[in-house]
């Protein structure tokens, strides 16, 4: 795991010129580096070249894809900076991510873990029911090990573990605001198997702390803490038929035990989970396609990234013209898709009173064409490499959702939280250079 | 008038490569000429340098052309290429542009003749009732001129002006023929004033030729001899709703007599005028908005550009993404429009079994930023410097359309015309160069 005090990171700084510091370097991670405008780079990476913009051939870039997937995800030593944390000063970011259900082996966290390179495990030695996922740069851990009542002090008081009566917000508080200050804490487990809290396990601050769960943005003195955070909203349609499928036809629940489920989480969700996400910086709603009349299988999906305008380190994604409204349809004569087809839009909106970006992606991706057409229009996207979104995709082809836009959006959020930390690391990195002199 | 034989002229050869020759050029025209790319051109022109693409701040661009509007169009020395038209094998281009009514005194025409530079006027000392406009590089002719019988005789027969029955086109195709061959021809006059045919006039063999009126493209002898050809197609709510203001609230006429002129006209209109749109190049289709409910005022128009894949010399104009289908309200963070706004949309379509590419534009410009805008975010457009488009559009502001769709797209056509034409003549200028080797 790495130490926050010393580990070796990589800093991009703004407007393309690269800051080099070399401190104390004990686990020295080297990665490619380059400040990438969408429109015009020529990187070089895996030794494949490959040149963005209008020049290249479609097949010439799916080839150059191809190749480098091959080769997989080893050797990056090209254009490589290394900076070092520099000291205590180096503090860790941190993310929050609400999401109803699924913690710590949650897709879109190893969607995350994976933009940093490297795979997440759970703490070596510790409890095998520990919710917890480590990697060399990230650290997720899931809230709700901040239960105060287990299942059996739920069921005893009559409260679901939506509601905050659940849940221990002051320790909650406190352990993220310990880890933000570089402190190690003594972390609660809730044992997903047994229902019950099991003795604490030892946390360290990683570069970047991510609290995934129910309540991120609940607790205002918790939100105030988070660099950035993230709203994944599936619609009461989607969740349904997803249930469904899961529960019915895997498990053998009947339709209407799974209503019952779902009626009765409701009001507590409406009431606690459901308002947080007037505060994410980034929300990514999932609704059922238009693209066919009536569909509620809930395979092809509808996904909106909705990106709130004015945070600092973000520039939402956009689409073609930064600030107009644009509906598009990729599938024409240059790129063929099949039935029914995939239709992006963009433009601006306000969502609970802010100014937000909507992109928008409505169908799925058939072949790897459409995918890296697709990202080539895109701009804005915090890669370092063209073709980098479609490189992440393909590498996780297995995941849920790598065919559509809740894969796609999920990997961007990734690379923006890569940029978020970078220009943190950069700017601290820099004041702290200022105060040297 | 040019003469055929030795005028000088402008050669942009394909691919950006220039040819020069100079023959015996007794009038020496001097253009600015360069292949332009949408994306990525830098161009000085009138002495104010202006570069296109993001790099650029609106209000830049806006004074730039601004500077160049004030200091008028004479000067165009820069970067000029001096071709000149190599004897009788340069023979004269056709165009044929279909449309209702109007003839020789239209828009469009002034709108073509001044993409060319120079204004055009009636035949020097000539009838002064002659449809016939010439300028340095253009004449049109006006098809109503080739009436084989007069306001007496097709009210006597009980024709129409629409019926072939009352039109020469024998006479048309040998006339027609003769210019392309570089001939002079004795065309016949028919007064609109007096209704009768008048002597002939005598037209001599110009660089661009266009046949305008009821007919270019209805007999094949008369469309096989056309190089580009383009139809005007206004629908019947926008024809009534301009009569309604023209006839009724300037001219008096009750909208009974209206209604029952324009039905008197149907029946041949939709004989012989309508089916010759799939012949054309280029239909451009003027239609009411659909940005207001309801609307039938016919003052906000939503316009159509379809355009004919596979053309020679042409290549139809597109917005963003060559092939895909794109909706697009420029209007929004960057660019503030008023009430109800501007709406491109732009895609692939088939049209009388023709593939055809499809750019409409509903709403109108009230800003000049609007136009520049727009303009810098269309390719294909066939402009020699940026911001060409608005330049014209600003030069005629005071015609009808300058401010919506139909000037945009009678503007773009025009640049358009001017390229069929100079990759015409490029091309024959090389074969010529190539046989006398």
């Amino acid at each position: 795991m790495a130490a926050a005090a010393a580990a070796a990171t990589i800093v991009a700084a703004p407007g393309g010129a690269h800051s080099v510091r070399r401190a104390a370097c004990p686990r020295q991670r080297v990665s490619s580096s380059s400040s990438s405008s969408a429109s015009a780079i020529v990187s070089s990476f895996h030794g494949v070249s490959v040149s963005s913009g209008g020049s290249l051939s479609l097949s010439t870039e799916v080839s150059a894809l191809r190749a480098l997937e091959s080769k997989g995800s080893r050797r990056r030593g090209h254009r490589a900076l290394v900076v070092c944390k520099a000291g205590p000063e180096q503090r860790p970011i941190i993310i929050g991510l609400a999401a109803d259900s699924g913690c710590g082996k949650s897709t879109f966290m190893r969607r995350l873990t994976s933009v940093f390179g490297g795979a997440a495990s759970p703490p070596k030695g510790g409890n095998p029911d520990s919710n917890t996922l480590i990697s060399d740069t990230t650290t997720v851990i899931c809230l709700d090990d901040y239960h105060s009542l287990d299942r059996y002090g739920r069921k005893e008081k009559g409260v679901t573990a939506l509601d905050p009566r659940a849940n221990n917000f002051d320790l909650m508080y406190e352990q993220v605001k310990a880890i933000k200050e570089g402190k190690s804490i003594e972390k609660p487990i809730y044992n997903h198997v047994t229902g019950l809290l099991d003795p604490a396990e030892k946390i360290d601050p990683p570069k970047i702390f991510v609290i995934e769960g129910l309540h991120p943005m609940y607790d205002e003195r918790v939100r105030d803490l988070l660099d950035f955070s993230i709203y994944l909203d599936i619609s009461d349609d989607v969740k349904f038929a997803w249930k469904i499928q899961r529960d019915m036809a895997e498990r053998g629940h009947s339709l209407e035990s799974i209503k019952a489920s779902i009626a009765a989480r409701k009001p507590d969700f409406d009431a606690y989970i459901d308002p947080q996400k007037q505060h994410a910086d980034v929300v990514i709603q999932v609704l059922p396609t238009q693209l066919i009349p009536d569909d509620n299988e809930g395979k092809i999906l509808r996904v909106r990234m909705i990106m709130k305008e004015g945070v600092k380190d973000f520039e939402p994604v956009y689409l073609y013209d930064e600030g107009s409204t644009i509906s598009w349809i990729p599938c024409g004569r240059k790129l063929t898709c099949s039935y029914p087809g995939i239709k992006f839009f963009y433009g601006p909106d306000t969502y609970y009173g802010h100014e937000v970006s909507v992109l928008e992606m409505d169908g799925q991706f058939d072949k790897l064409d459409e995918l890296i057409y697709v990202e080539s229009h895109l701009s804005n996207i915090s890669t370092k490499f063209y073709g980098e979104i479609t490189q992440q995709m393909l590498k996780h082809a297995d995941f849920p959702g790598s065919n559509n836009g809740t894969g796609l959006f999920q990997t961007i959020v990734g690379l923006k939280i890569r940029d978020v930390f970078e220009r943190i690391v950069a700017r601290e990195a820099a004041s702290l250079e200022s105060a040297k002199v």
